[in-house]
């Protein structure tokens, strides 16, 4: 199968993205790939798959490599002499802002790119965090009870502590923190604000259960990945969750009920239906008191979570072969033909 | 003021777009503009104003005008010899698919264009009815009681007849039907799935006092049209609509009590705050048993509402210069470095 994988971004989690694509490459190596770097100034370059390394981009070497450029179903790349076309399907693999914002998936539907990724509304409902708790409220999927503070209005919290702080609409752990005492907020807040003007509080949960579940959809029908419970720390901080990005080691299944494990995919579920069909996506839930909660949708989840899946070759070829198509709109002038035909003209 | 009017796109309201262009154009004669049509195959031409009439799209003369490109921060137009940018501001006048639904939001974004018009959050919200109810119900806005029906699950309506039944997300009444008997049903839901997978049904309230109100924020304060109570018929067919977007004489200001007028500003602030900054939207409310209740978001009203407005020149000045402005975003490679420093390398 060919496939481009998209990568980096303008975006805080640029790096975990290159990280991304250099894990895939190795992960992929029965595959025809391309590589497509988006620099922070948006532009493309087509990389060779020798040069997929950290140092390529960290040195700016990449400026080197060849720019290319969207056309109508393809990136290509144009010499004095000719030009040549990559009609592969895509897989966006920019993290963060830009890739998972619905930036890139509007860019790709516009240009009439095949892709694997999440499409516009699906980004929204997962990018920002509010807007993920609007979607758990509209699909009654339970989550974590929040709050939502605003950089330009005063408002005092009214969770009780511990609580964890982040920006709306970031991943990976960016301006994160963990709250336990009073004296702690206003830096937490202002550490998030750095990221976004506006933040969600939610309580935190000490020692809480946390399952993490992959999947996507073929033909209709659900894939799942292995249920894994990360063996992790408090939370992960950026350095951690960077190093986390380059996971290719398959893990050990959550040792679980069969009654949580179909708990946990009928919630999967409810999350993809209708809204993720294109993209593989990770939920990460918690379990209280045996509950099951909605902690996070990660639509492009670090290294496509590549190591919770058996086959991973296996699902983006599901994938490539299942994605969503949009209908083409014929416009044929008949209402200015019949305006300008009752005016005479 | 210098302003590129961006119209036509890959949408069923392709042909209005056009009359709205041409209406703005009419109606701004004191600005400096530029018409970008962008036909349904997402190429972009530049459209001299002497040219900005129907027929030079109907009959396919647009095809013989230059062809402009995007790239970072201007649309281009490429000769042999010479290059030239066009670096204004854009007003995305494109109804429906590509201008409404966050794809041309988002190019715009990609190749950092400022722009008026929703942005692409704002437009998933406002494009889509289901989840403008979903943004009703976060933001405790009272609107229509309805229900959701997909084209591939049977699945009877329980809403009491007489309903109306609408794609989910389409404007300009297109594909809407009234069913006031069961007998309807089956031909309404027919229509309405030519045109999404997804539609929706609401009670029809006979004779509902309805209400229309534009405005748009101001460096942080709203700025609103006059409220109309549109006099039209039980609804608007297509055909009207599109003669409904060339309206361009100021209408009357709504006889409503002080109290009322202050309930629709009320209810238009919370749907626009922190989510159409950078847009002028038009919010239609129906007044049922004097309680308001929100009908539907325009985030593209159909020639911007201009006839609403006492200055409309102004408005757009206005918005220009208060446009959402995004923070450039820094990647200094620090993690790489640092990584690869602990490798040794």
């Amino acid at each position: 199968m060919k496939l481009s994988i998209l990568f980096g971004g303008a975006s805080f989690e640029h790096e975990i993205s290159i990280v991304s694509a250099i894990t895939l490459k190795a992960k992929l190596d029965r595959h025809d790939l391309s590589f497509i770097f988006c620099d922070t100034d948006h532009t493309f370059y087509l990389i060779d798959a020798s040069s997929m390394k950290a140092t390529t981009f960290s040195r700016g070497e990449y400026k080197k490599m060849p720019v290319i450029n969207l056309i109508n179903g393809a990136f290509v790349q144009k010499s004095m002499f000719k030009s040549s076309e990559n009609r592969n399907v895509v897989l966006n693999l920019i993290h963060g802002a830009d890739g998972e914002d619905g930036t890139i998936a509007a860019l790709l539907d516009f240009y009439s790119i095949n892709y694997i990724g999440p499409r516009v509304s699906a980004s929204v409902f997962s990018y920002d965090k509010r807007y993920t708790k609007w979607l758990c409220d509209a699909k009654k999927i339970p989550s974590v009870s929040y709050e939502i503070l605003n950089h330009d209005i005063q408002k005092d919290i009214t969770l009780p502590l511990p609580v964890i702080v982040k920006p709306s609409s970031l991943g990976s752990s960016i301006g994160v923190s963990i709250v336990r005492e009073m004296s702690e907020l206003d830096y937490a807040l202002d550490t998030a604000y750095e990221y976004d003007t506006s933040v969600i509080v939610e309580p935190f949960i000490e020692n809480v259960k946390e399952y993490n579940l992959a999947g996507y959809s073929y033909k209709g029908e659900m894939k799942y990945s292995i249920i894994e419970e990360p063996q992790k720390e408090e939370f992960l901080d950026f350095e951690k969750k960077y190093m986390d990005f380059s996971r290719s080691e398959s893990v050990l299944k959550a040792d679980i009920s069969r009654e949580l494990e179909q708990k946990l995919k009928a919630m999967f579920d409810k999350v993809y239906k209708n809204m993720f069909e294109g993209a593989l996506i990770r939920c990460d839930f918690f379990v209280v008191d045996g509950e099951v909660l909605l902690n996070e949708i990660n639509p492009i989840p670090g290294s496509m979570a590549n190591y919770l899946f058996e086959d991973f070759s296996q699902a983006l070829e599901d994938l490539s072969s299942s994605l969503p198509s949009e209908k083409k709109i014929k416009v044929n002038y008949e209402y200015i033909h019949s305006i300008n035909s009752a005016k005479g003209k």
